[in-house]
């Protein structure tokens, strides 16, 4: 089996962790998928918020219906989407596409005028939504590149979004929060949900194949 | 290197491929990483439609900005999510879950409940953008577990949804498309972005260390 199939079998919603610290070169492994993630038009619109403080992570605990990973987490990866598409933004990541490849910037000119014309008018919520997604292709190589490496994560969205962006002060980023990635050991005695089996649809029903 | 972060360096948006047909098994392989990724509360809100008929292909290039890619691929996987959250659709995930694990229903009963009064009075809009995002981990799952097989994809967004949701029927199912996965093998000689650098945002901006 491919070590991907063999992370995704390994892994589940940790329920219950154990406190242990995960060490900074593996969380930094784990960051390093979701920075590698492809994102449309390799704009990467979201940013990760690292968090190992523990008194940071107790006042997040109650705005995410007061989990226990929150704490017992060794590292909170909050995964932030730009709150809108803007012509800076976008110019921003372009310029460093043509720098780094060397190119001439109007090589690049076309197609990023053409996205400025078609995200910029649209309104902040529907750019939102879209990078959001984004940051969900990230989340799950984050999730998979953990799994790999035998460190345990909660994918969380089950917190006060609203509350959470300003406790951590994200609009001076440009930021909302879409989800977190809590990042441990599993405290095996201590999680209901370590030995239940991994239920999943099965393929025939979640494949439709046309025509 | 972990075979994560070998597959993401490996990888790169395709875009021309040589028309050579990827082996089933290696398809099924991608989709199964799809099957097993996480999504919220476990529900696997999205369908996987699997496309290798060449004249299907042809009619939805046109709705592709006649990207050759939707033609050039072996197999087009479209990721389309549920239109909206049902009472019907969250107790069949539930039934599943208890039978499979062999418990009671009572003992997934107050959880599902409670995301029932929860999603279903949402709007279909909120619903489905909901839905969506779990998918794009599923998207994402399954662009890491295709470049550890060495084989090529292109993740693409660029199509017009509402006319590939009729071409494809999709509103018969109850699902709305969100992106498509084109599976083959690069045309090394032909496509422009193959030898180009792959550039991504630095650590130290993508990542903010708090507090």
């Amino acid at each position: 089996m491919s070590a991907t199939l063999d992370a995704l079998q390994w892994r589940y919603a940790t329920k219950k962790m154990n406190g242990t610290a995960v060490e900074q070169p593996l969380v930094d492994e784990i960051i390093e998928a979701a920075r590698l993630a492809p994102t449309s038009s390799g704009l990467q619109p979201f940013s990760i918020i690292e968090i190992t403080d523990a008194e940071l992570k107790k006042k997040i605990q109650p705005i995410a219906n007061n989990q226990s990973q929150i704490v017992d987490a060794s590292h909170l990866l909050i995964f932030a989407a730009w709150d809108n598409y803007t012509e800076e933004r976008i110019n921003e990541r372009f310029a460093r596409i043509a720098a780094e490849r060397e190119l001439p910037l109007s090589t690049v000119e076309d197609y990023k005028n053409r996205l400025i014309a078609g995200y910029v008018p649209r309104s902040a919520e529907v750019n939102f939504q879209h990078a959001a997604r984004q940051a969900y292709i990230a989340f799950g190589a984050a999730i998979v590149a953990a799994a790999e490496l035998k460190v345990d994560t909660t994918p969380m969205e089950g917190f006060k979004n609203d509350e959470l962006d300003e406790l951590l002060e994200l609009s001076k980023y440009g930021l909302k929060s879409v989800t977190i990635l809590a990042i441990g050991y599993r405290d095996t005695d201590n999680d209901w949900l370590v030995n239940l089996k991994k239920v999943r649809v099965p393929t025939s029903e979640l494949v439709i194949k046309l025509p």
